[in-house]
């Protein structure tokens, strides 16, 4: 731990300005006007995985955006850690609410403020200099992969084939991602659950163009107020999502399950403080952890439709959208959910409209072990790092890589997040703490020792 | 008629270069940014009523865009007649609908498609050649005075002020307006009343940032979620509209007048065919002719949150916004309207949101007299000129301006309008025929002959 630390403390400078660099790419997979530099981040990525000593580090075309690849086998009768990470980011907008430019990492208050510091640039980045930093010192105690895509904010389309084309050169023991949070520093946690994801647009068409509201109002169906009858209709009065068969293969938590989760440290006071909220709101029955950790959940994620710009235009619109997506739980499939959701919308529009539903991408929810070799090596090097054991979590997230790799490599993973809620991920002033950072870099080497020494 | 039929038949060309000039200008009112060009059409149409013959035309000065005056006064023995039209336009958004430019008039099939065709330039501007007519073949019988304002598409907000302060100057027998509708060229018809308008928008917030959907969903109440079911909740499941008090003032017709109504010629077949509906959509127990002439209506003109942008993006959003609109019948007042919908807005916004109402613009309902002498050379123009009775109706648009006069001047208003229903007011590629242009020039002399007649 000590020649950890002196590593560390003697390189500090140069660590958060690769960081700086690697933020300063807008590399945003969503829109495509970023391409170019989507393909910049990848070629950044892949040289400092060879300067950090990688070998047949290679930027992996796909279909889409490319996946960089780098490893470094020591003794092929070692065990091999897969790392994950990906360098595309969220859309920045809405950019008027930034207070520092998205791609200009600025650090105020010990924190940095940039898109994709810490969804996932910084925490797939720590990764890269925790292995300079044990190539550095001769402590690498096991057989290393790297594997970074740029298509995880846009539902890793082609990462699939990818890992289908590669089972032998991705061949591993355990993946180990940090892409996720914990509770806090003074609470440390591991997440043990990720919800999986169906993403859909919708679009309700009422006449064959806008018409003037006063002409035609009142005699033909507005489709923003269609689509606002059908989206209010997805959720009972219970906050229960109102899709038949939704909750279908759902599967309850035990009583004991669900006070484990509940034991989490959490203020509803400060948790409402922080986003100020009056009251807070999600399905009856459920605690605040249960409803974002274990329950699956319905969310309007945009809805647009008729005229949004400045000033008034008594306009009653062709067309209205939304953008929907829903969070799903252990036994839920998302293809199945994107059908119900599909079929439903489909029967409760009303004949004057017509309604197109158009899938974006889905991903698998799913459960991490927690008695596995590799969960024990994590809570070792924690517990060594922050001196407390971490408490097991459910995240809310979806990283839908998790299930893949489980039904392609029969490998599981290790949620090894440095992340916090409050950074603000895909939202405006996304921030990652200089203090997570290099605990992030000084906790990997630790997961690294323990998992080597605990799969002799 | 031979003489005014000669008149426009040599200058025809000439007739439609001049309104093509007019409509190159984008005078959109709503949007800051064409102002320049919203006071370069100002002065355009103040030199046209010089070149017609207009004396003291002048630019009267607002607080908002100026009003274009002229007059020219024959004998104060005689009636005046005051033509009120408006030179600014709607928003020609969305711009990607328009099969040619919305500020380059282009004809096809004998019609021009351009923004303001129809509303209102192409009509106004049919007055401002038919005075031309009268001076030029010496047969104008009575005084005549112009009132083009510039902001009738963003509420009028400053003519009620020019109005009161100007009281002598628009002293007037009868107010003209061409800015309205007819059935079609062969059932030619007269509005015989006008809705008022309450216009506001809303903004919904709900937590203090965009989160991500994944971490909290479920948990904090969506703005988006939230306002569709606020919207929803304002139409009942027969289409009334649920704000209480809301139709408290609402005088119901007579059967006499609602058959009055529906004799007016009307295919639903054609409607529906208009505009590629399946169905048509309105409040139970009344008819397509009276739900958009004689019914109150509440639409959304727009509505907007979240991620709009191409792709997808997992944010739970921190507002949402919609603009919606309320379509006001006689006896209902705007004010009151307004204050309904606001505290009932208010009421139903559960705490775990807030909601703030922004009142845009409204104006009172009228109803035009079907007795006055005014009406009467209406009537005898419009059948000199098509050869058949004008049908009365009542319009679903709104001019604020006819209750402004009433109450501000004591004169009553005739609604002589030349467009059609499917000339696309307010949206893309609207038009206006030449046909119609022509005949509104070749009408309107009659009207004043008519009128200066039966005054006697």
């Amino acid at each position: 731990m000590q020649l950890i630390k002196e590593y560390v403390e003697q390189n500090k400078e140069r660590l958060l300005e690769e960081l700086f660099a690697l933020l300063r790419f807008p590399s945003v997979s969503a829109d495509p006007k970023y391409k170019p530099e989507v393909l910049k981040t990848a070629e950044f990525v892949a040289d400092k995985l060879r300067e950090s000593g990688a070998d047949h580090v290679e930027v992996c075309q796909t279909a889409g955006y490319p996946i960089v690849y780098g490893e470094k086998i020591i003794d092929s009768s070692k065990p091999t850690v897969l790392v994950y990470g990906h360098y595309d980011v969220q859309p920045p907008d809405p950019l008027e609410l930034w207070k520092t430019p998205p791609f200009e990492p600025t650090v105020r208050d010990g924190k940095i403020y940039a898109r994709g510091a810490c969804d996932d640039k910084g925490q797939f980045y720590m990764h890269v200099k925790a292995f300079e930093l044990m190539i550095q010192t001769n402590t690498l105690p096991c057989n290393i992969k790297f594997m970074i895509e740029g298509e995880e904010e846009v539902g890793s389309n082609n990462l699939g084939i990818f890992v289908k084309q590669n089972k032998n050169r991705l061949k591993a023991d355990v993946v180990l991602i940090s892409d996720t949070s914990m509770i806090s520093m003074e609470n440390p946690s591991l997440e043990t659950g990720l919800r999986g994801l169906s993403y859909l647009e919708v679009e309700v068409t009422g006449p064959n163009r806008d018409l003037h509201s006063g002409v035609y109002g009142g005699a033909v169906a507005n489709p923003a107020t269609i689509l606002a009858k059908m989206i209010a209709s997805l959720h009972d009065e219970n906050n229960h999502v109102a899709i038949p068969g939704f909750y279908d293969k759902v599967i309850e938590l035990t009583n004991a399950e669900r006070n484990a989760i509940n034991e989490a440290p959490y203020s509803e006071t400060e948790y409402k403080k922080d986003l100020e909220v009056e009251e807070l709101w999600g399905e009856k029955g459920y605690s605040t952890l249960e409803r974002t950790g274990t329950r699956p959940t319905l969310e309007v994620n945009g809805i647009w439709g008729g005229y949004i710009g400045e000033g008034a235009k008594t306009v009653l619109p062709s067309k209205a959208f939304a953008k929907i997506s829903m969070r799903l739980v252990p036994n839920q499939v998302s293809d199945e959910i994107t059908k119900l959701f599909t079929d439903h919308f489909e029967k409760i529009a009303p004949a004057s409209v017509k309604v197109k539903v158009t899938p974006h991408h889905g991903g698998e929810p799913v459960v991490t072990p927690t008695d596995s070799i590799a969960y024990k090596a994590a809570q070792k090097a924690i517990k060594e790092s922050f001196g407390k054991d971490p408490i097991p979590t459910r995240g809310g997230g979806s990283i839908p890589i998790v299930a893949l790799f489980e039904a392609e490599l029969g490998i599981k993973t290790v949620l090894m997040g440095f992340g916090l809620d409050s950074d603000a991920l895909h939202s405006p002033n996304e921030k990652y703490d200089i203090f997570n950072y290099y605990k992030g870099i000084e906790t990997i080497p630790l997961f690294h020792k323990y998992f080597a020494e605990l799969s002799v």
